[in-house]
């Protein structure tokens, strides 16, 4: 018998959500006899032409651990010893992956100036114009997240143009899409619309609704040749692949993916709603997938997170992050919303 | 629906068998509500004291993804940017994990002389002699595998041999226990008196009827205090790590995992026993564990392999590998030997 | 017979100067006999000693090839696999020398904000302030220039309070010191005095009036034991030592580093004094060493490049950077200054 | 005043020796006026230019500070981060450069059985096919080393049958030629012709009579295009470039690398001629280059040492290493010899 080990639906991280019903089937259900390991089996066959259906055309599909990992290993198709990687001074790559792009690239990571999350195309111009010969890191690869990491959504249009510029300057493109289903569930643009330009893509599975288990997805003909070999040296190469492919079947069918998106979509937004006319409260980007931040005043921020654990953005600013998860209800944000409500009430005239 | 996708249990690897079903059910015990993420959860906490109970004592454990991932960031303790590890010239470390050792530990493997896949203590001896100043690779930790990498097991007295001429020099040593409860099973020994002069461990999960994961166990105090730095930027920490700690929680339980290897190691006992006195058949090494090697005539292994997939571990040698995993059962073995039997008799006199 | 394979004197490049005569007599006079290589010889013993005396006490001392090597290898004696390097964003280290402190160290650079060349203290304090656990690279050394890139000089006080931010913080404190000489000269506080909180030490030759060579000095006892092991597997560890000793021997008999950087800034001073009030040329930072930057017409940039080569800094913004060498003479800047005076008189009034 | 610093030739080690003179008045000569730095001066254009001259065709040049640094930046051209690289148990390559080829080029090495210093092409055969997929190292490259580290020389066909086995299996072919003039001096082949199939070469120029300073030479057209941006992330570019080419350029002119090489040689065969009869003593490999192996009674190894310092090459077995220099003549064996018979006359008849 186990007991219960988690606590109520809250706001902290998508990551601190279970694994949706029929992704959980189908790890069971993928669960009798042998089959062959590390990826060479029928499963994972089936959910790479899962991915092949999903562009519309045959692309390069593998299955790694984590969302680190599925980066990393995915920019290694661009890599030169004496390359950078550029991406927005938020991106998760730069900020919560610790030293693996320097360790396992041995490249220079060069964040570019970011708004409301996205690159400023004039940051982007300003570096690929900055060239020092065999002196500076030598950009081979821009990374773009999707939604940015603030919960915006680059359009059509917007990362249309920094693929163009990365790639009329040699660079290859690289898409961060942890969560790409709140991103087609938001702008109703198809993946394969969405990502025309771009060469490489982290298609995400821990966050939008898996056990575990990221995908790469090479969408440039020919890129990454001798991929599977980095996935092994990167320790990225599961030996029961069926279990994670299994899971990427799941969540591809019938657009799980996008459906989940569009829950957690649903309920950031609704929580932005509540939250958004609340005294002191100040919601910081446009909610446009499933985070909302927001501007707190400091002293409600402890009392707040006893409520429901949340991170702090920037402490010191008063910034805090509000998650929703694939398994998010708008009703979930009621008591929550309450509590903020209570908090901002009882606060001093003269604080925030 | 999903069709079946799997095959027959046979003998090729002890990574194509699927998971124990009492682990399958912890996976989804646990799949309720939401959880702290990347090990802050409750599942993680008890898992980690089943390690301390199994050890009779504080550890510190830690769940990774894979096997290479456990064995490259446990020796990550003992790392000197000019060192070197010393392992077995057929250890898995040195042999199927890519250059997984150069890029993330930045250092030099030194495989050592093997007899039956042990290390001879002369050949350890010898390499420990041979000091170069700054010029050679120096080296830092011994690495051990239990069992071998040809399915013999280390007797407590040879390990502690090992470990202490390593530890004369100022080595750290680490075992890689992929199969540690084959070992277990097979000796009788606990895993706390047959690692009594281990300092760090791999501890199998997935070869052991697990999904997926692997524990990193630090058995000699205060090894490894910055480990969880080291998981991170090795793209080793999972977010949603509660699954993979359930997993270790059910493998502990009631001794699974020493079960699991029992069950293996007598799959293997019956193949040996139904294999070893059939003509042009010969058994390689003593039959220990979970592994069966045989020589067999080259022409028949073409054959054999069409009755059921299995590995050649040396093909111009006609030395295959028979691997038997915790689902085996001894009445598999017997299509499979009546095949062997069956090519031994029909093939021409002057043959191997 | 060898050809002239050189131009006059110009403003380019510290680099472009030659070798100090009583440097190139120091070379010629220990090439006799046979010496023990790798530095076990009498004229590195020596040169040490004079390491030794300059900072009043017994300093480690090791001699390198180049800039990058010094900064690099010294910086290994801080270096963490999870770590991160804090640096001024127009550090040498982050802009000049490729991905060297990546792939060498495996460690990101974070680079500062800095204000005429020298690091922000509010900026330093602002990095320091954000931990992330095992998510974010961790601080764990800080590195200045002095002179800085852009040829101010950081007072002693300046230099203090940084260093003790970063040590408060646990952070080591190294200082690339490229041209030393030209700070001690320009202060007039002796590089004992200036560095009294620093743990590590890049002392520049090459720029200094050195055939080529630096020395890697570890001012904080017991920094770097194992400092040789890193030299050796980071290339840097020349066989026939004596000939860098012996440049270093005579660099610091007498002062000469500093009467080099004392000639350099002179002629800096000079050309100052000779085109700050010329129409158009704007100097750009405080002239405290041997560097003078100036913002010049764009149109102005072609033909005085023709005149004498030298850099631009910032192409597109019109500043340029003049360097002086340790064989530099006030009166080198006259022609090159009529040049400037003629191409600023000619310029259409509408310009710049 | 500088008192001596060194003390008589002996027979540690060609890098005991000092500079040529004609080497040395190189470095004076272009000890004037300013030059562009990095290697765009006129002198390193020269010393390219010899190097075309040399192997008759156009080659690409670079000037790099040591072996290490050649050879690791050489092998550069041919690296893959999954790769492994092939060469001999003795080569300096694996044995006496620290791990700097793990950490720069991220592969592992993959010792080859060799005999006499040669490597086994049998061996080289096997290596090539074991094949192991994504899990096993790839091997990318073989390096030889001529002369080989004990002082044998391949001939113009071994050398072709080794490169040949490579180039079949996809492999670049590096030779490591620290001391390449005393091969041609040894079997008055032409670099040209003895590096036929040869695609990438160190060629020596410290243990060839200079101050320091080696060559890196892709003789396969085409090869190696971004070398320059390896050399500078792996802090091998000096900036005072007229300094390291002037060297090589005397050095290749009118043959005096050869030069050098045949007096070591002499020296060398004068020194086996003198020692092969002595009783006790053994000389080991055959005499072919400028390396005197032999095995000594271990109890004569320290009173010889004492006489004039050399390193022993294994010293339980008695194995002792005599290398002559490019200024070694053959009376200054005379001292030496004597002593070496003195020892062997009075050591005690049971011993050796």
């Amino acid at each position: 018998m186990h007991a219960p080990d988690a606590f109520p639906r809250g706001f902290a991280s998508d990551n601190f959500a279970g694994v949706h019903p029929r992704i959980m089937e189908a790890i069971q259900a993928c669960n009798h006899g042998h089959a062959m390991a590390y990826g060479e089996d029928a499963v994972t066959g089936r959910a790479r032409a899962a991915f092949d259906a999903l562009f519309g055309r045959e692309v390069a599909t593998h299955f790694v651990f984590n969302g680190t990992g599925a980066n990393v290993t995915a920019l290694m198709a661009f890599a030169r010893p004496y390359g950078a990687v550029l991406c927005s001074d938020v991106a998760h790559l730069c900020n919560d992956e610790s030293t693996a792009p320097e360790r396992f690239l041995g490249m220079r990571l060069l964040p570019l100036r970011s708004v409301d999350g996205k690159i400023d195309p004039g940051a982007l111009a300003d570096a690929l114009g900055r060239a020092h010969g065999v002196h500076g890191a030598v950009p081979v690869a821009l990374t773009l997240t999707q939604p940015t990491e603030l919960g915006t959504v680059y359009t059509v249009a917007e990362l249309a143009a920094l693929a163009d510029l990365a790639h009329a300057h040699g660079l290859g493109v690289h898409v961060d899409g942890a969560r790409l289903g709140c991103a087609v569930a938001s702008t109703g643009v198809s993946a394969r619309a969405m990502l025309a330009g771009v060469d490489a893509l982290s298609f995400g599975g821990t966050k939008q609704g898996m056990l575990g288990g990221e995908a790469v997805v090479f969408l440039k003909p020919g890129l990454g040749p001798d991929y599977p070999f980095h996935q092994k040296h990167a320790m990225q190469l599961a030996s029961k692949m069926r279990f994670t492919a299994a899971q990427f079947e799941a969540l591809l069918e019938d657009g799980l993916w996008i459906e989940n998106g569009r829950r957690a979509n649903a309920a950031a937004k609704a929580l932005e709603a509540a939250v958004k006319d609340l005294p002191g409260v100040q919601v910081a980007f446009p909610v446009e997938s499933n985070a909302v931040f927001a501007r707190i005043p400091v002293p409600m921020l402890a009392p707040l997170q006893a409520e429901t654990f949340f991170w702090p953005w920037d402490e010191r600013a008063g910034l805090v992050r509000w998650m929703c998860a694939w398994d998010s209800l708008p009703e979930d944000a009621a008591s929550f919303v309450a509590a903020i409500g209570r908090l901002a009430a009882t606060r001093p005239a003269s604080a925030g």
